[in-house]
């Protein structure tokens, strides 16, 4: 089946800093494991009651030699109240341990790597399989137990999963769910 | 490492009623299955707010060729107050569509299946792998990650878990989490 | 205002036993006080989620002497899943520990008190002043916040709230808000 | 009894900036009405959690005419992670609708208010009476039904409540529940 459908190729990150780590990481550098990242705001009532607790959670739980979780920082609004100075605190007071990059500025106002993947706003879930193919790109909320049965499949080269780009959420801008691009 | 750790045979299930199905069953006829088996009390508050809601969503969730999901209703105390006609009601209000087996009333105060399977209290979730071996009986709550990466693993042959017997909670009567047999 | 809006006189109650209480209760009895009324049945979901133990927080927060909080069992469905019996369990798994009164069997499916108050289902929250008048009615969730503001303001004669029989939730059976009677 | 017991007269706001208010707001200009002060910082998790949707529920069910609700934005660490700039995205993000006051930064790490209260950290719930007495000041969480209860009692001049600070949480810094100064 895995023969039949094709998944593309996840675009490599494209960031200005990191925080969580002492190098910067590169999707090229993980081949092999299964990567999860969790692209949010920090000002994004959505990423930080559900997608951050959740993603730290995968961080917790799944062996760091199999599944890595990444934090993506992909501001695409209020952009001066949302600087790395202030990601710095909030990653301190939410007690996020995994790596998170910042996403870097583009031209207009979506950041490089928000745009590279066409995503719709935040919190958005991606999850990457072992030869770095995009398999599950989210917007909005998934169920811990619906994300770590994604994750566990890959893992272990499981049935392949279509992008849900097709099941996007309406159209509406930064609820309790998250925010939106436009 | 599976050669090695050596896993008990589950105790087969003693049941005197079952709802959601038309058949008995057996834990024997499950052989090539993950059977997660979730042993509640209809009036255990923890088994209200957690362990069967937790019980549905894997119900819904993983693929039913390869994982069952069974309730089992191990009444240990109040018999009077939680006999079938009430079983069959409080799983119509509670929207439970997975199969229920009722545990054989014992000579004691404990269920048969409960006996034997010497649980704790309720809620607690039993997994057992495709060959019949019990590889998780734990007592209390467990979170939706963890548990659907269990079940997750145990679908792909993958690393063995050990039963977390030793790990028990401590020994309180029925409250928020759960209840004690003692 | 109040001389301008009439409230009907709440109707008493008629109930065939009590529990938490030597002595069955009438609300003739608890002139001079705030009572605050909550319909339940112990297989409705919302009202174990969130209708009891709101209750329980009344109970245990506002003075006896100015605010007395009542269960009423109103069973109008699984009539031999909810006898005395099972609520007794119930109500000591779940530490209710305000007077609850079992609302007596009527001729049709709709228990006599329940018919009375012409209740739409439960969870259900009935709160009477002083003087023994119906002040609210309301079916489904209310918040905590707004139903201390309302039981506050009754315990110092203040505003006169209208029954809000008028917002009804809509037409729906059993959900996880509520149970409905038809 | 209020003859007997005194409390002190709450001290004036001391603040750089307001939003949410087209003119800055003090406490003399609020004589005749119950004030309620919400005092957090915008990278504290309970306050975002807690703290500032309670704020906001009060603000939406009280009549205003009568009560107040303020927020009082006192950083006492990561200064320049939480300036006024990433406040005003803060609220927005957050719908906050109830006048947010700035507290004045302090020669050494405390705002000015914050010292001149007194208070352990973030977030604190601060209720002054109408004439202008501090009643209230609780670090930590307080539940909805507790303090719409406190704030109604006060509304009708009811018992007087003495200030808590006695009952302080323990001493820790930033948990899931709030921050703490030391």
């Amino acid at each position: 089946m895995d023969s039949v459908q094709t998944f593309p190729t996840a675009s490599e990150l494209i960031t200005s800093q990191w925080f969580n780590t002492d190098t910067p990481i590169s999707l090229a550098d993980l081949r092999g494991k299964v990567v999860v990242i969790e692209a949010f705001q920090m000002l994004c009532p959505g990423c930080v009651s559900h997608g951050l607790p959740q993603a730290q959670q995968i961080h917790d739980l799944f062996p760091r030699d199999k599944v890595v979780v990444l934090g993506l920082h992909t501001v695409f609004e209020h952009h001066a109240a949302m600087t790395p100075v202030s990601l710095e605190a909030f990653i301190h007071e939410y007690r996020l341990s995994f790596p998170i990059g910042v996403d870097q500025a583009g031209v207009n106002t979506l950041p490089k790597t928000m745009e590279a993947y066409a995503l719709r706003g935040t919190p958005s879930l991606i999850i990457i399989d072992q030869i770095g193919r995009l398999r599950v790109q989210h917007f909005g909320q998934v169920t811990d137990m619906q994300v770590a049965y994604q994750i566990a499949e890959l893992v272990h080269n499981g049935d392949p999963y279509s992008s849900d780009k097709d099941q996007m959420a309406e159209d509406i801008v930064c609820d309790e769910n998250g925010c939106l691009t436009d």
